[in-house]
């Protein structure tokens, strides 16, 4: 069967997964190496991923707030493990100005201090809240940013790993550490809803190992999703700081008892990477699928006529209906249609659409005018299921066909993730299973020592600790599967982006 | 009398400006030279003028897109003028990490070609639409980005001349001359309308002369606003590139008739600088003044008690009166309402407040509630004017008042704008309004000629041209009131930030 995408997810899927953003016209590379140019459609699905997440972030307290880009050099060296995460990928601006050069331009004006490209903004925020916190009655300060950040990244693919990108970064302070622990969890549940319920992906919430862990942080939470080669993506991560960014920078406050404390931070973030494990969750062999619930525009019309005489009457018809649906209630706003007038074949007209993930697609011709019906594509369904209906059915069922079809993809992503999780319980089940070169690859459950001797085991077979899932709680008894020391929590390993 | 912001408009401007600034925690210095720090009460305003416009935008048929904050240098080369307008304050990224130095770090691994960060993006964007247009089928383009730029600024002032700012740059393509001045002229009424009956700001849409064009463009419009010391603020521009980009980029299409053409080009864009200009236009000496359409809290609500068992029933009255108001249309939204339960003193919870330019502030006591009633600031009408009435009519009277409010700041900024604008016929006239040191400054109508000697003549008086007011047509027989020369058009002198 031909497809609409070459080549399939099975024969190659990071081809695959290119030539979906392509068709779906959603982002490309751009000449600025590592750095990608987000196009009207893919820039829709990130306008989609703010509006739902910044409205539960002021659901939840937080405030937005917008800090400097650049980070004096003298910042980043207060806190060691932090700068050692990301001293190796960070933008460094050294100069004020450029001058002719004959015909080309140089820099000029060096600065006395670089700066760096905020790579991440804790160092920035924190020199901010040393002087905002004075007092207990100062606190908890919770804010956000939605800001582009900069890490210069060596292997890039598109949405998912690009030099610059963009994405949300939440800091608060606290008085105590519970309070802190808690902000942490709050937010990473805010981020497993949004992916369950907005994205339909389903994601294993748990902490990450002492290796994994964000530089500087005491913990790092993560939720984790299962892409459908099998491989894990990173969804968002919620970390714990203690008082680690508290005692580098200085961040204290009088308690009630007049005692003079360092607070307690947190930070916690997002990313347009979202968009990639949005892609490579749902989209099939024909493209692009949206889940309605993230899509900006959930009903496509394309009027399909051949001569002038048909034009009139199909758009009038098209129209209407548009007007008829526009006024449909679904997911807290209404139903978004669009129609594709665009003067050219219905084919190419229809699989263009296909190609650009619309949940719901009706193609309408003549002949449905004239019976009063629509010819509809669910795009969840794919494209060898069409069915036609009367207009009317059509507008009675749109919101629980839409409804319907969220459910749908969720539910398919999760049994395809749950199909291909395997218990392991052995150092050979392991060489077995992730020996096989099959699609999807596997995720393992296993408990697994965080250490050197561990971590080389995996990374021969390009694997890693994902996290400790927080369905698990700790046991006794337990050993490493590898070295047989004591290991109280099972981790998550998989291959990942 | 004692005002709450100290120095008063009179006595300092500029330094009053500061401190309004300051007062109502909307932004403060960072230590990042020329960058600011923009916190949750200034940030909610930027919020609310990203929604309207965005809006906007949409309504006139732009889609959102991003393209990244890096410029190859190599890009910039490309259009001469362009580069000259701004190589002398571009930020250079000339290194991709960072390496120990002893205890420091050290910029490390020299980048072959070097980048700055995008000071606006024509650019970038050009270089994607040479790619992106091959026929006239492709076009219009009509795109928008919301970004961070950065012009290296040596004198900044918060918010109306920062290094780093936040903007929106829009940029289209266009297959006729006609069609894109038309498309530079409809942004420039978006912009228009945004500033007079959102921001409440008067302003005078007009050309730039030659002198103060966009560098590159064929002719700038911009929205000329007039501070309350009479300086001249220019709120918005949009420019019409004529073919410079298109050739410099090599964004050519195959028109109808198959020739090849080059396109035509805009680009338009405000800033966080409209802040800047919002707090000059409509701010008190007790602070900031917020028009009801743009502040993100309407009315706000002040439980004053003293002992703890007034609290309670205090609180009960405050919550009440909340949930009726909220329910009430205002401006296609509801009224906002927010609730200030700190626990500190009536007065300086008020004061607080007041600095904060909330549109109507409502006094609640004790003895209030017992005769339920309200006692209110209109914070347009200033805190000598306050007056108490019943809950029931300020129920009834609230969304008429806002939009009161609305209008009547207006009307007083435009009342205090037409004041100041002298019709200027002659040199020596010239000489005796502006040598004067008077408060507030006064702006000029006048015909001038755009030449060095005349520039050099208003230089030495700090002024500049603004803009030649579209409202006027070009007229024979007028001549420079410096030099004699036939001009056609007046112009509109000013001071300007």
């Amino acid at each position: 069967m031909k497809t609409a995408i070459t080549p399939t997810r099975e024969e190659d899927f990071n081809e695959w997964y290119q030539e979906v953003v392509k068709a779906g016209d959603l982002a490309e590379n751009s000449p600025v190496r590592g750095c990608m140019i987000i196009k009207p459609h893919g820039y829709s699905i990130w306008e989609g991923m703010q509006k739902h997440l910044d409205a539960e972030f002021k659901r939840t307290g937080h405030q937005n707030v917008y800090f400097p880009m650049l980070i004096p050099l003298s910042y980043l060296e207060k806190e060691a493990e932090h700068v050692e995460g990301f001293a190796k990928e960070c933008a460094v601006v050294t100069h004020r100005r450029l001058v002719k050069d004959g015909d080309r331009l140089k820099p000029d004006g060096e600065l006395g201090e670089p700066y760096v490209i905020r790579p991440t903004s804790e160092m920035v925020i924190g020199e901010a809240f040393a002087k905002w916190v004075n007092s207990y009655r100062d606190l908890p300060i919770k804010i956000n940013q939605w800001a582009n950040v900069m890490r210069w990244e060596m292997r890039p693919r598109i949405f998912l790993r690009t030099s610059e990108f963009l994405w949300q970064e939440g800091h608060t302070v606290h008085a105590t550490a519970e309070e802190a622990v808690e902000e942490t969890l709050t937010m990473l549940e805010v981020y497993r809803s949004f992916f369950e319920d907005v994205l339909a992906i389903p994601v294993m919430p748990g902490q990450k190992t002492e290796s994994e862990k964000f530089p500087g942080a005491d913990s790092t939470y993560t939720i984790e999703a299962m892409m459908q080669d099998g491989k894990a993506l990173q969804g968002g991560t919620s970390h714990f700081l203690g008082q680690n960014f508290a005692k580098a920078q200085g961040i204290k406050f009088a308690d009630k008892d007049l005692s003079e404390k360092h607070a307690y931070t947190t930070s916690w973030g997002v990313s347009t990477r979202m968009i990639g494990g949005l892609i490579m969750t749902h989209s099939d062999d024909d493209g692009l699928v949206l889940p309605p619930k993230i899509a900006a525009v959930h009903v496509k019309l394309l009027p399909i006529y051949k001569k002038e005489a048909e034009r009139e009457e199909v758009l009038a018809y098209v129209n209407d209906l548009m007007a008829q649906v526009s006024k449909i209630d679904f997911n807290g706003g209404k139903v978004s249609v669009e129609i594709d007038d665009r003067d050219i074949r219905g084919g190419e007209k229809y699989w263009s659409n296909v190609k650009k993930g619309y949940p719901i697609i009706l193609e309408i011709g003549p002949r449905d005018v004239k019976n009063g019906k629509v010819f509809m594509t669910r795009r969840d369904f794919g494209t060898g299921a069409k069915s036609g209906l009367t207009k009317e059915d059509f507008i009675t069922t749109v919101a629980s066909m839409l409804e319907e079809a969220q459910t749908n993809l969720y539910t398919r992503a999760k049994e395809k993730r749950d199909a291909n999780i395997l218990d392991i319980t052995s150092k050979e089940q392991f060489e077995d299973v992730f020996s096989r070169k099959e699609f999807p690859h596997k995720m393992g459950f296993a408990y697994i020592a965080d250490n050197e001797q561990t971590r080389n085991i995996l990374s021969e077979k390009q694997m890693s600790f994902r996290c400790m899932p927080l369905t698990e709680k700790e046991v006794d008894g337990k050993t490493c599967i590898f070295t047989g020391e004591p290991v109280k929590r099972r981790v998550i390993i998989a291959k990942s982006y």
